[in-house]
């Protein structure tokens, strides 16, 4: 018998400092709220519609999948079985599947051997941050506010992160440059800019073309890697597109993290990164995708090779064309978005309520000023005496910022949730403006 | 159009030292070896073997977990096909099942909440390192020979690792207090030490009974965490099983890592972690699996639910009682075990040759000790000349160490297979005798 002896307890202090970190735990206090209120109709999570999902599909992807190994690259059933079941190459199984949709789909023409299927965009950004941070002197820029998914993975690396303004044509690129300068002048060295360029989470801006190019401009004279994160292109509410910062990268400054959560589905867990740069050291010449392959295989080996087998089923299935395939999905959306801009000026009509809002071009979110403090009790009292529910933007800056302001999501619900959901939002922001507090 | 501007180009001096580090490709040259000579037998990689899986049965699987979803969760469809297809859950969708499972394969007796399912057990290590190491004064200890992964996690981390020798039992506890003393005198944390009890990677060795009290009594002493990562216990080649050190484990001192890669398949990428150290702080008291969800979320966000429901559905289809349901595997590799030292014994007569290797009680691997080195170039003329693949032992020490010996690997291999890897081994291995080189 074990003789008796202290029993473990640990402190937070022991622990380590990205644990007592709010950033980790931001959405708390919102998933805390939308519990206990689980009637409240909720402008809060991004999550994607899954309306259009259908459990049976699963099996008829994952035999497209095994039908495209047999059929078109040959293999063996014992090939296949492999495939499936065992450990996979570190980069990916579908790599050569991805390469084809974002031609296709993006008009971005890479080497598959570029590419790293990722466990999510998440795990992408984890690895790419842990390649480019190489000591406490490297910094990594964020569009502020800004996405908890790539700070969070900073502050896991204990990587500082630099706020980078946005207006609502995204990213600043004066107060970028100035960020950038300003890092050098601390004797640290800014190694990559992280943004959305289109439709951002949280803000919803959009770059226009001419900044896209002023940005490649930008990341090449001062040395700087460009992060595109690319979750929500495909949603445009115009009908217009703009082209991906990839897709006009001719000089390998832009890493760029592809999802297919909300072009398939988030179950399946499946992103990747495109990292071509090249990597010049003792005579070999290899590409940042092949040093991101030797993180991964610390992180996670690989991606589930079932989660590629369904998502690689799924660009067979739609001969590598998913804008296409999501024609309905993206029709959807910007149904949504439409009739959120839509309920907000008839219930709060802004001559006559000092409320303001951006107009998305697309995408899941937008942005709402209040003449008030959008805090916690503020959220708080719309959840439990309203019945709807959003996020403060406080939540989505680094710093100070956005104490006035709300992210709507409009992603989830159906046209009729959204019209009740800004009637009763109104009615709150109505009834709290007259009450002059 | 873009003005030219300089091309990125990255230098391994501004990657992170981890890519630098032999640790990260150690098993590059092996691989390369391996491509090379396609057709020599391998008794490199610990890959599980997938003769027993078929592809039709991830469609039962997936019924089988959907079902349960329906029938003894009450799930509705919606639900079903959110649970599937949506994001899910940080910390997983099947800790129960697995929490039965644990129970009864392991006696190992938990709360669902006290488990976080994981991108295979690799995310699980990076997870708990990460909460356990603070700063740069926190300190893993790791067996040594060791698992390249919890070596590899932890150089992502830049976090000290400072080995343990292992003898035939195992973990050597007063080399360990000796190491955690040592390791104190210099002003340092030591926070755990890693250990495989049951059939190590790479040794073989396993921990008797009583070592197992002795190192949770030392534990309790030093206020030590234990790292337990159990992924061969299954494979008894002797027909017994010792208790893992979490069913003994009375005071919080283990963290248990679990994996489905050897006992389900490869493919899934599931594993778990066993994290239930109470967390005391700022009034609220919360368990270690708590904080690992936290960094879970800006790792992989969650484990992709296909893959989960994959592995719930094999657990519910086998009652959760996989120690039953691998009879057959487990079968298999004790009999590729008796084979591998059944033919070593046949071809390498220890009374006649310098040669010795040790007996494990199971598991994929044993190692032979020669008398000259067994380095890259022996392996490169054993595979060229003999058609024979193995691994340096000299790839798992954290410094010098193994230069005379070799891993052996018997997982995924035939008997025959086996016997004229053997045939072939032993061949070269005379022959380098007799030269005397």
């Amino acid at each position: 018998m074990p003789r008796p002896g202290p029993d473990a307890e640990l402190t937070p202090a022991e622990l380590h400092s990205s644990l007592s970190d709010p950033l980790l735990d931001v959405m708390n206090f919102l998933n805390e709220v939308t519990l206990r209120h689980p009637k409240a109709i909720s402008f809060g999570p991004g999550r994607p519609y899954d309306g259009f999902f259908e459990v049976d599909r699963i099996g008829d992807y994952l035999t497209a999948y095994t039908r495209h190994l047999e059929a078109d690259l040959g293999r063996t059933p014992e090939q296949i079985r492999t495939a499936l079941f065992q450990y996979g190459r570190t980069n990916g199984q579908i790599n050569e599947l991805v390469a084809r949709t974002i031609a296709n789909d993006e008009g971005i023409h890479v080497d598959a051997s570029h590419i790293v299927v990722t466990v999510g965009c998440q795990e992408a950004m984890l690895l790419v941050l842990r390649a480019l941070i190489a000591g406490p002197d490297d910094v990594l820029l964020v569009t502020d506010p800004g996405y908890v998914g790539i700070t969070g993975a900073a502050r896991l690396l204990d990587a500082e992160t630099v706020p980078v303004p946005e207006d609502d044509a995204g990213l600043d690129l004066d107060a970028l440059r100035a960020a950038v300068r300003d890092v050098r002048a601390r004797g640290k060295r800014p190694r990559a800019v992280y943004v959305i360029p289109d439709f951002a989470n949280p803000s919803g801006a959009s770059m226009p073309l001419d900044r896209r190019h002023q940005l490649l401009d930008l990341a090449a004279e001062e040395d700087l890697l460009v992060l595109e994160d690319n979750p929500y292109g495909f949603f445009s509410r115009t009908g217009e597109g703009r082209p991906t910062l990839k897709s006009l990268d001719t000089r390998h400054r832009v890493i760029y993290f592809g999802s297919f959560a909300k072009t398939c589905f988030p179950g399946a867990r499946v992103g990747y990164v495109i990292a071509d740069q090249p990597v010049l050291g003792g005579g070999a010449r290899t590409v940042l995708a092949d040093e991101l392959s030797k993180i991964k295989s610390m992180v996670t080996v690989n991606t589930p090779a079932i989660a590629q087998a369904v998502v690689g089923g799924m660009l067979v299935a739609h001969d590598c064309r998913l804008r296409e395939a999501d024609k309905e999905l993206i029709d959807f959306y910007r149904g949504n978005m439409n009739a959120l801009l839509d309920a907000l000026a008839r219930h709060l009509p802004q001559d006559r309520w000092p409320v303001r809002w951006n107009v998305p071009d697309g995408g899941f979110f937008l942005v709402m000023t209040l003449p008030f403090a959008a805090d916690n009790a503020f959220l708080e009292e719309a959840a439990r005496d309203h019945g709807v529910i959003w996020t403060p933007m406080s939540y989505f800056h680094l710093g100070s910022g956005g104490e006035r302001q709300i992210r709507l999501s409009a992603s989830y619900l159906t046209p009729g949730q959204i019209e009740e959901g800004v009637r009763r939002l109104a009615a709150h922001v109505r009834q709290r403006i007259a009450r002059g507090s």
